[in-house]
């Protein structure tokens, strides 16, 4: 049994092209291994966690016995989906590009779990890289939509590619070791462009979810 | 006269060094220009602007005449934030790096003030690059905060710089020419590397303020 946590972070739940490809991974996934796994759904898109605040840094950076009981509250929502990271091996991440980056609420979510002594360690005997992720072995299947394209290495826009690097970085400190990332592209165009990018990708999940199951997945 | 729209977005207040960078520039310039500029002061660190929501897609991307009051009310802080970007010609942005990025509530903020028709404008006849800033001219002065080092080209943290490099890209739609970035660097470390960032970064801004109020800015 695999545990398996899904997060949606568009802010679109209708026609939404990100959930839809998730939804097709879900599905093939499903197909394959029956109710072998067990599944945590978080939905960020519709229902955000609360931003990073003073506080919030305050109690973070206050070691566990000494946490007072308010605190140890503001923390909450931080421990719950922590708990849930933890838990998985594999994440699925669906997200929209906004801005070319990861949309807010996407932004809060990495926000509230990449916590010290929680998801990472933090020592300054390792040098110039003190942070190291707690865990390990995690899979990540990204799947993204982009109204535009072309944000690979020498694509049209590649230097505008600000949403797959940075969560390819923060999902190390999760303790991800692989990260498979399939994109639909050219959305604002809604040309054929974008009709062979959709059906691309929506190959691609199913083709993944088939390569995940049977264990023939290579680290990329 | 000039605007000038401040903005803060760390979620610290006390000892926040992105702050104090801010503070100094402010304290510079008006011991060099007086009285004579208006100032606009956002701060989205202690009261982060709304998560974007499937209703503010749609109110967004209908055309103003067809809105009813209940879209445009959806739009209202948006609207708000949006006017303060346009009276703007000098954006001064002071950010601490979270998780290599900007903060959640940044990038809320930018989220609510890149908008369609307002911001930027969209036409599929330009080809592949259908987006394009309808105001110009704006100067950014950025300052920022990080916990490690060597974010910049050939740095040892080159592959994880993705505050910066988004910002440039996310302000150019805002109608920004001219990117001005001071940043301190090794936070974490608290070492003399720290103390020697901090204290060129603080020059910097002192020496920025007199470039750009006698005129002779270069753009970068």
């Amino acid at each position: 049994m695999k545990t398996i946590l899904r997060i949606d972070a568009s802010a679109r739940v209708d026609r939404s092209l990100s959930r839809d490809l998730a939804d097709r991974f879900v599905q093939e996934w499903k197909r394959l291994r029956g109710d072998k796994d067990s599944w945590i759904v978080r939905d960020v898109g519709t229902c955000p966690p609360p931003f990073v605040s003073q506080a919030f840094i305050a109690a973070a950076f206050t070691q566990v016995s000494d946490r007072t009981s308010e605190k140890s509250a503001i923390l909450e929502t931080s421990d719950e989906l922590i708990a849930e990271v933890k838990k998985a091996d594999m994440i699925v991440l669906s997200t929209a590009m906004y801005n070319y980056g990861v949309p807010a609420a996407l932004k809060a979510w990495f926000d509230m779990v990449i916590r010290v002594d929680e998801t990472f360690s933090f020592d300054l005997k390792r040098g110039n890289k003190p942070l190291r992720p707690i865990q390990s072995g995690k899979v990540l299947v990204l799947l993204t939509s982009a109204g535009e394209f072309g944000f690979s290495q020498n694509g049209f826009n590649q230097g505008s590619n600000h949403l797959v690097p940075h969560i390819r970085t923060m999902s190390y400190l999760l303790g991800v070791e692989a990260v498979h990332h399939i994109g639909i592209e050219y959305q604002e165009f809604g040309d054929e462009r974008h009709e062979w990018s959709k059906s691309k990708a929506r190959d691609a999940v199913v083709e993944l979810a088939n390569t995940l199951v049977h264990g023939t997945a290579v680290k990329n």
